[in-house]
């Protein structure tokens, strides 16, 4: 089955904004052996969806549509879909009383704009929105499955899992794909590839691909066969020569992320972290709290954007800070035994440097970040220059800090 | 004239790859009152391509494609073409010599792969690639331009913006477009449109999006006109009758997010923040961070994930902690004015609540958020019951404490 996704809103036609729904869309899809053929963004334009909506029929067997499903004037998709099928919009009785429902459990009356989402095209399924007041739809015609979803993804996703998914699944008749997804951080993708390439290149399923994201290098490996317990079995041959290999260096094998594996680590071994930033602002301790169930080994921490607070809250002296200045590793170091001191936690963490755009110097460039790690045995403190812009140093500061603390919460030989 | 552009490329159609190159392109297009009425991604499969272009000379006066330009087998962009337009390819000896050229000042010699890239549909002209061997090509075809563009950005860009754009300057009627962007706090998106759409529905230009983002509802007004200023002047006359509608709820009249809004007010107030979080773990410090500069309001903050270092690092009474909870009233007002105090800031924030997935009780369910804002006049206290998952209910509450930051930091009369 061969399918093709058609992003609508007027934003996504704009330099500002990115069809990210289809991602997410077309990984579900693979996994049941169905590949996108195109992807299509079109503006909120009734005449124009119409038209590109009848070339999709004509060429895929699956249509999924996203976006345009709102209460507002602008919201067109349901207006276009029933024209390009020549079918009638007919109200559904039900969606009505649940969008009423919806606005009277939260203490409001139902605008009357909301009324026009009660509207399907004649013969259609609708799909409940647990999450938002546009229900999806579910159209049969001819030869073609028409799917619309509404854009915002916390609505789309949860409506495809729990109600597209299964039955595309009982209908794809196809070959399964599973994929295995490492990740490696402290090697460039180059070195990843040189190492893995004799590995990969023996098979031509699974396939391999490497790519460098903003939380490390991953390695994808993506295998087709009969059943899904098939296709695992495969994906999972390759990843883990490929694992052998890398050792150490792969912190995630099954897609956790590098805060969710020194969560585990620390858990693990009964370990307890403080923080105090000064350049990342807050970013590690935001990241280290996404992870659920943080408060078993995350206390606390402190941002320390200024000299005076750095002294204050985290006891590091006036007199290092006048003489080396905040962004030295005597500061990186104080800070991770200071924070480590005060909160009474097993690891501190000390983060000091530039982020820019300003504030760099000739020999303190925007870029310049110490990171330390303290514990009972020590404080290991490491000086980095990150290349990019304000965003990019702090994260690529606070995915050091994170990788320092996997080393040391995963234990084995110091570096 | 109306564009649309064509991203060529299997990749494209993964779940980890997406078209960065038409948010750039459109950008520079609208800039010249050129609007791109259509995006649309396919694979390196030249069948489709020809079909998916010759849908685009039907209905465009201008096409750009990119992608599909390089020397391998994978690369169809050029042979699609000249098929869908039914001109035959030609080799240019001097887009030959110039790649041998190259090669030679690599010490390698050239594939015979990158010969293919020699040709072009006959007629049309190429143009050159400063940072790469794929040239592009230009080639008017009864009504319609076509641009074919390399794939990477670093080729892309410089090529387009020194071959492309002067020429499209000449040629596009004269008519510019400029768009202004209102951000709106505190409002559901419906609410926003009803309230709206009186004032935008008597005008065909500008043109009105309403759209629902994680910062808040956008209101797009984007207008054409003879020249840059009319077009200015169009949408600025737009979004001016709908800020005075909606009033205070606009928090951003040119772009600015809602953290720089509230530095924006801070700094011109000359006031001082600390923050202490519990449920946000750093998420509000780190938002306030993100925009360059905020050392000159922001001084620091704590993460305070236990009862104890609530108590250590911000002095809530253990009493009151173990009276009321730490998700309580008292504590985010304590929270709230012990930060303010011990950092010695004008402001102080402070946060507590339940962000999940577990925690929560049938008396303090998740997603009850307290959020405090001390100042020398006094302290307001807000409880919120925020939907969503940990990371939304986080977001949110980290929203709502900088909404409250800015109405108290804007000034004007108290809530």
């Amino acid at each position: 089955m061969d399918a093709e996704i058609i992003a609508v809103g007027s934003e996504l036609l704009t330099p500002f904004h990115q069809d990210t729904n289809s991602l997410y869309l077309t990984d579900k899809l693979n996994e049941l052996g169905i590949e996108v053929r195109f992807k299509t963004i079109v503006g909120d334009d009734s005449v124009r969806l119409a038209s590109v909506l009848r070339q999709a029929l004509d060429r895929s067997q699956l249509v999924i549509l996203t976006g345009g499903l709102g209460p507002t004037e602008d919201d067109v998709t349901r207006a276009a879909v029933a024209e390009a099928l020549d079918l009638p919009l007919v109200e559904v009785p039900e969606i009505r009383q649940r969008i009423q429902a919806r606005f009277a459990s939260l203490g409001r009356p139902m605008s009357e704009n909301n009324a026009r989402q009660a509207f399907v095209p004649q013969g259609a399924e609708w799909l409940e929105n647990r999450n938002g007041t546009a229900p999806g739809i579910w159209l049969e015609h001819d030869q073609t499955l028409l799917i619309l979803l509404p854009g915002p993804p916390r609505e789309l996703m949860p409506m495809f899992e729990s109600q597209c998914l299964p039955r595309l699944e009982q209908r794809s008749s196809g070959e399964r794909i599973r994929t295995r997804v490492l990740k490696v951080a402290g090697l460039p993708e180059s070195e990843v590839d040189r190492r893995l390439a004799p590995i990969y290149t023996k098979y031509q399923n699974p396939t391999t691909t490497i790519l460098a994201t903003p939380g490390g290098i991953e390695v994808h490996f993506r295998a087709r066969a009969k059943t899904a317990e098939e296709a695992k079995a495969l994906a999972d041959m390759l990843a883990d020569q490929a694992e052998t290999e890398l050792g150490e260096r792969v912190f995630s094998t099954h897609g956790e992320t590098l805060e969710e594996v020194v969560g585990m680590y620390l858990v693990m071994k009964q370990k307890t972290l403080a923080t105090a930033e000064s350049c990342t602002g807050g970013l590690l301790s935001e990241r280290l709290t996404r992870v659920p169930g943080s408060s078993n080994f995350y206390l606390g921490g402190v941002v320390c954007y200024t000299n005076e607070l750095k002294t204050r809250l985290v006891g590091v002296p006036t007199a290092m800070l006048e003489a080396h200045g905040a962004v030295s590793r005597p500061v990186a170091q104080a800070l991770a035994e200071g924070i480590r001191r005060r909160v009474g936690a097993s690891l501190g963490v000390g983060i000091t440097g530039i982020a820019g755009p300003s504030g760099g110097s000739e020999k303190k460039p925007v870029g310049l970040v110490f990171i330390a790690l303290a514990d009972e045995r020590g404080t290991e403190i490491r000086e980095f220059h990150f290349p990019g812009d304000r965003q990019r140093i702090r994260w690529l500061a606070s995915q050091s800090a994170l990788e320092m603390l996997r080393r040391r919460a995963r234990g084995g030989p110091r570096r």
